[in-house]
């Protein structure tokens, strides 16, 4: 497929500190599927400037922001779109001749799934974590009508005021009568690697009381959270359901082409058979 | 084979006002073939520092540098091969850690086939051009040891000033009596497509009494000029392995791998089949 390569291909890409092969495989696999004059790859960087002045100067057509870059990126932008906004944070970057406008497809996606997934959002959340993946979810919580809820985190800095920017309380902890109808992680645990793999995010009493699981974690697919909710027949949104759908947005700002739900799952699945 | 590109795969690229499929078609052909991981991809840019800063930002491994950038880019790089140092002129940047020199690889090839060929250097040339493949052919041909030739084009002040700063002799026209022996076109007298492509850069007469004939045009690869000087069984030169071997000794600069000829010749073939 490189052999076909020409001067008139889009070329798309990612910038992050610790680039992985996801998006790349992903991306350029329905390019492939689709027939669209396209070509992905992913880039790190120690000079984000001088890298956003190449993607204007080569005519990058969409740029995936990961960490550290996702707020430094945003002065040199020239517009922001309101996925964006809200959270002051950029991870999808569309070149439009010459205009840099930033998205936020993590806030989007979230905002969906909670739309798709039927989330009634008079239910009463508790949202673990506080780092710039919560603050999309508490966004498009707020942003979706919720207003019955916690962030609970230990940071006694970021917790509480990650929860009064969206208009929501802060617990460090959860209490024990607390009750609470969907519960969302969007702190590392039960990530595959890390320390606490085959922890729970949230305790199984707590579980059993919920109606909806919403787990961020994406790796794995089914993390020790997702799997005890599953076991009590609740409703379950899961982190490969996000990182799947926040890419699918970037490849539809990118090419205007939104792919069928079948295409979807089978790139998503040939992306993470190679998740490095 | 784009839904394998990887993290780990390194990029290479060209910049030019008009980006062509060739450089893009023989790179990508040869990676495939030898199973390297890169990508090769044109671009055109109306911000050349820019670019250059993103050739830096993003790790690319090499830059193929056309019109109108190759004496633009210098002040912009860290080195200079002797190569582009003769000439003053660069078509290729190699980037090794972040360290951005500049060669030029048409000097290189034309030096090369110059030896390839066994064109003694006692010969005494006539070069028709004045433009910048006509100052790496000079260079490449003082520094191949040619004493006596002489640089013909009508242009009254690039024709003796390239001449001078090679030592050459300069002539508006060659005479009647001239009998050089070894013709060399860099005009684009003969190109496929130009408004000379029926013409002969050089008279018959002249043609009949040389013994090398050397043509730089690479489209078509057989020029009214080759095909002349073919029939009369004068050894030739032509602009197609002028092109094909500058290209390949970027390959070898970017990969370290100098591919085995018949590989490059089916390259080179692939290439042209879509030569826009």
């Amino acid at each position: 497929m490189t052999a076909y390569i020409n001067k008139d291909t889009q070329v798309c890409m990612s910038l992050a500190a610790r680039p992985g092969n996801t998006g790349t495989r992903l991306h350029n696999y329905l390019y492939r599927e689709l027939g669209l004059n396209y070509v992905y790859k992913a880039f790190t960087t120690e000079d984000l400037a001088a890298a956003i002045g190449g993607i204007r100067a080569f005519g990058i057509r969409g740029c995936a922001i990961s960490m550290p870059f996702k707020e430094d990126c945003i002065p040199m932008l020239d517009e922001l779109d309101p996925s964006a906004t809200g959270i002051q944070s950029v991870n999808t970057i569309v070149n439009t001749a010459g205009q840099l406008k930033g998205y936020n497809t993590d806030y989007t996606a979230v905002f969906s799934l909670l739309k798709s997934h039927n989330v009634p959002n008079d239910l009463t959340f508790a949202l673990r974590g506080s780092g710039g993946m919560a603050k999309a979810v508490a966004c498009a919580l707020r942003d979706a009508g919720f207003q019955n809820g916690a962030v609970v985190a230990r940071n006694p800095e970021k917790g509480p005021s990650l929860a009064q920017q969206y208009g929501f309380k802060w617990k460090p902890n959860l209490e024990e009568n607390d009750e609470p109808n969907l519960l969302i992680n969007v702190t590392p645990i039960g990530m595959e690697g890390g320390s606490s793999a085959e922890d729970l995010a949230f305790p199984e009493t707590i579980v059993r009381s919920a109606k909806f699981v919403f787990d961020v974690v994406a790796l794995p697919s089914e993390t020790p959270l997702i799997k005890l909710a599953r076991s009590q027949g609740k409703s379950v949104i899961t982190g490969a359901e996000v990182m799947t759908l926040q890419a699918i947005e970037q490849f539809v700002l990118y090419t205007g082409i939104r792919p069928a739900a079948e295409l979807i799952a089978q790139a998503s699945k040939f992306a993470r058979e190679d998740p490095t």
